[in-house]
């Protein structure tokens, strides 16, 4: 049957009980969803032989196509090629170019095969291995026979230095994609409103019997729209008649689509106006020069900066007045003032922000309670502050800051500088 | 019925689609088994009523308690609470208490609720509302009768500010612990061997008939060795006789336990010196930085550092001569060393470290590939400098270096200065 939906299942016990976060599944989701293969469900269970097999039945009767990934290493505990041979109702039988494989593996590597390793080029007998030229681990292909019919199943390593390759070069290619239906999803993220806000601005848009369909997730503050076609045409235009819809009803909160990060849109811009930026951090700690160094290509644009932790760094390495941070205190407006003035001078960038709060969980006061963060900026059309109050642990409030401080360049940049973020306070 | 087993299952179409990565099962697993409650399997639905209550039915035959997370939103996407309700066969009405505490929500932060939000105070006839001090979205509690009884099913909200919250004050006071049945869990970490090497080196005590069990997890560079204990004693002695032995097997690899990051380990130790710490980062661009205040309490012994991402902040800022990044070149010895010895001078803290090299993708070259990184130490008992070879993206590369760098400077605290590290060429 032509693959319409998916179903990705993840094996081990370190991913059931919670010792290792499973990033496979999300990503075999995307590149599926990419070529039109939508995912219906992820599933995750242990090391067991009993449990693989009925979870890839189980699987195999939802979706027209089951991507397992893990448990093909060499040790007792992994058990997916049982499992799959056991789904299949087959029985496991040593691969020739497998073993051939695997000793050709270590050979590059100066060293005999373990016989440890042999075990891995093992496959059901109606199965097929797929060449790993990262690993030791072939994959595997088979077919399950359910009540609707024939439904394949591949199984690629765990480790995602193995595991990605593999998708590209051997599930891609036997992907039976449906003619004349196509998938397109596209991204619009906006920082700055909260998730009912954009519900409400939104409105019909995200009724669920439309095509496109539009749907939002919110993680640290970037609450992105997520627009998704389904149908016989490419859905270029649908999509671009949603984007536009989505655009005007959320302003300039949108600041970015698909693969844009809030880092990324500030960097672009900038650099297109051959101007330059530097930091100058203190309860971040250098989480936004981590930020904008994620960017490849970055230095052409972000100089660099300084985390100003303590009152002395702040004094003696940018020229904060001692006598003001006594003042004013360490977290106020003036003193985020004068570090951003301070960064902007001795860096010789055209732009700085700077950075300034009580991150907790520690350190609040009546006056200044734990969130409390003073973000400044200074650049060519003016310097300006912000005061947040911002809620949650101390990783909350430092990703929060970094953003937020992100955004009002970003809104300085576009003209917006009017425009109120959330959670500030003045 | 007593919770022997637990089941995890997330909400959200923009997780089966894989827009969005799943750290919440994670999460609730780690917690659970903490509990002595085994997570036997994870699953993830998208927003569809009849997929959700087909998910918590089956999971519910599989294991004695459930815990979903996701979909308590307000918007017409957010099917969690009907979900739960087809699930136990029951109806949704509206819990009076439920949408006084989402108006007291809103009333604090000044505005009416929107009438969108009233629909998160529903929940099936024969359930109950979860208090949710951190959001608009309580959680609910609810029984679903299967064959073999009657098992708790608690819903959680998705975001992780308010999902963690709830699970403390609200399902960990409901768990139903089995009378003389204990799990406790011991983790041991380490840095600088391949997790190949470690199981090697564990030899026979990774079997998997053995009580306790160890296995092994690795993340970034950092190797968890996990030790866990079932049954009907506290397990102390048991695992604390285990521990002994892997740390006699591992050495000064093993760098904490438990909590322990290799930050929160390094400024451990230097508090317990009295000694400072400050940093000059290139190609990390504050990751250095954000791991050591990513600490609470990091500020009296970190006093901060520089980002110098360009050559002329390198110059300028912590005094590395030009010359010599031209002679030597910018990713090199001499100017890790200089940047160390810069940012010790500068800062007047005790102890620096300094990390230059090429993250890429870009910026490689034959001599000098990308993944090259030099790291410097200076402080009190002489300076060093080490060079790596780090693999795979970008982020990888950025993560391993800052990790290394810390590595290097408890090895020196340690006085273990000649234990080579995982990618270490010089």
């Amino acid at each position: 049957m032509s693959h319409r939906t998916g179903a990705v299942l993840s094996i081990g016990d370190e991913l059931t009980l919670g010792q290792t976060l499973d990033t496979n599944s999300k990503w075999v989701s995307d590149r599926l969803l990419a070529h039109g293969v939508v995912p219906v469900e992820h599933a995750t269970v242990p090391d067991d032989r009993a449990a693989i097999a009925a979870a890839i039945r189980r699987l195999a009767e939802r979706a027209d196509l089951v991507v397992v990934t893990g448990g093909l290493g060499p040790t007792a505990d992994d058990l997916t090629r049982a499992g799959l041979a056991d789904a299949m109702g087959d029985q496991l039988v040593e691969d020739a170019a497998a073993v051939a494989q695997i000793e050709a593996y270590f050979r590059a590597r100066g060293t005999p095969m373990r016989e440890i390793n042999r075990v891995q080029a093992q496959r059901p007998r109606r199965g097929v291995c797929l060449a790993n030229p990262n690993g030791t681990a072939p994959g595997l292909y088979g077919v399950v026979r359910v009540a609707k019919g024939d439904v394949d199943v591949v199984c690629l390593p765990g480790p995602p230095r193995e595991m990605k390759p593999m998708f590209e070069a051997e599930v891609v290619p036997r992907l039976k994609l449906e003619a004349g239906r196509h998938v397109m999803t596209r991204a619009l993220h906006t920082f700055g409103l909260g998730e009912s806000e954009i519900a409400t601005r939104l409105g019909p848009l995200m009724d669920r019997d439309r095509n496109p369909t539009v749907g939002t997730t919110a993680s640290q503050g970037v609450v992105s729209c997520r627009i998704r076609y389904e149908g016989a045409g490419d859905g270029a235009s649908e999509i671009g008649k949603i984007e536009t819809e989505v655009r005007t009803r959320l302003g300039p909160y949108v600041f970015g689509a698909d693969g844009d990060t809030m880092a990324s849109v500030v960097l672009d811009l900038l650099r297109r106006r051959g101007e330059a930026l530097s930091t100058v951090e203190s309860c971040t700690g250098g989480l936004l020069g981590t930020m904008l160094t994620d960017v490849p290509g970055s230095s052409d644009v972000y100089v660099g900066g300084w985390v100003t932790y303590t009152n002395t760094m702040k004094t003696f390495e940018i020229g904060v007045p001692a006598e003001l941070i006594t003042r004013a205190g360490a977290v106020s407006r003036e003193v985020a003032e004068a570090m951003a003035r301070g960064g902007r001078e001795r860096s010789g960038a055209a732009h700085a922000l700077a950075i300034t709060g009580i991150a907790g969980p520690g350190g609040g006061s009546e006056a200044k309670p734990v969130g409390t963060v003073w973000i400044a900026r200074s650049g060519p059309g003016g310097d300006e502050a912000r005061k947040f109050l911002f809620v949650g642990e101390r990783a909350n409030v430092r990703d929060w800051s970094a953003r937020s401080a992100l955004a009002m360049l970003r809104l300085a940049l576009i003209g917006e500088r009017g425009v109120k973020l959330g959670r500030q306070v003045e």
